[in-house]
């Protein structure tokens, strides 16, 4: 037996491709992203979900799809040297290729489409949106859970701006999210080569950068060619 | 573009139809149940699962395929007197009837297939379960925020038994399964009708219970016909 699972709507985001997105949600503030729902979802489906503070985001991991799953991952937070079990982890290499974000809700525009105005947004741009859920405290509240490998927030890097890459051009909330991005530290796990530039494409920026120790350095910022 | 999901396992359940279900997870925390994995997922799949305390459920709401969805439903939490978007629910009438439960992660059996073990079950027996995620604390945990309608656990009924019908062959779980399960006050909402005779099948028994004011009576006690 198995099951269709047809889109109800689309993310649109600042992050253009894989490399780069923010691990959880959450982590960026900056990161905002806005969920298109499908014409045929009106704006009676949302009603009263504005008095929520957060939602519950299902999608489909669309841009991992041609790379299957596997029983086992090595998270980034054990600095890829040690696996786990798929399901003991959020990565989206998993049957079904399901994934669940608790995105801050900022607001709704009830126009056709119908949107939502997200913040803290994990989510690849295009992204099939499958389900929103109103976020319940006292039900999904667990301040106190033990959580395995996973101990609070990863440590970020300092981020500093090499001067005169046109930096002053970009508005405060794209910089910061830039900011904010790689401070997560985007590497590849166990890749800790300082001479190597590393390129992110996000909002409409082409970035570069290096990362020494726990510094990232800004080193070069274009438009994204069309 | 439609996306097809193929079960990784079922919930075994005391809930044995829809009636009686918790209406929402850890509200009942005698209620156990059972995610038996498809034979294809082995210990390796679950490796480090063992040290989270929550683990997040999806799933299909399979009883209420045939019914379809609706832009907007009754919440309980409501009196069923108003309406409010799908989106804003949890309700399981709704596009994809994909189900998100946080339970109890009591423990796990990896022999063949593997068992996970959970409390505060709010599952209907044979649902299919399409995806298990660790909970993390840092990320999902907001005991602050606003939650429009729904504020706070719903007031319980006091839930007491008639003598006589056999309660003391019960075991301590399922009489308390049975109690919690009626003090969430299960009836439709509208009805308030003492004289009326509600049944419930739960785990092995078929339970029979009247509800007046805010207390509810255990009547008869019976093992479900096989």
């Amino acid at each position: 037996m198995t099951y269709t699972i047809t889109p109800i709507g689309t993310a649109r985001s600042p992050y253009k491709q894989k490399f780069g997105i923010a691990r959880q949600p959450g982590l960026v503030s900056a990161a905002k992203a806005c969920i298109e729902l499908n014409p045929k979802f009106t704006a009676d489906s949302v009603r009263g979900l504005e008095d929520f503070d957060y939602v519950w985001i299902s999608f489909i991991f669309h841009g991992v799809l041609d790379e299957g799953w596997a029983q086992m991952v090595r998270p980034p937070r054990l600095g890829g040297k040690q696996k786990m079990g798929v399901f003991a982890t959020r990565s989206p290499h998993r049957p079904n290729h399901l994934g669940l974000s608790l995105l801050k809700l900022e607001r709704i525009e009830t126009g056709k489409p119908v949107r939502l105005y997200c913040s803290g947004a994990d989510l690849l741009d295009g992204t099939p949106i499958v389900d929103i859920k109103p976020y319940i405290p006292f039900v999904e509240s667990k301040p106190d859970a033990a959580s395995g490998f996973v101990s609070g927030k990863p440590v970020e890097l300092e981020v500093v701006w090499q001067e005169n890459i046109g930096a002053e051009n970009l508005s405060a909330n794209t910089k910061n999210l830039i900011s904010q991005s790689i401070a997560q530290d985007p590497r590849p796990a166990y890749q800790n080569i300082p001479e190597r530039i590393y390129v992110m494409n996000i909002a409409d920026y082409e970035v570069r950068f290096q990362i020494e120790e726990n510094r990232a350095t800004v080193i070069d910022l274009s438009p994204t060619p069309l």
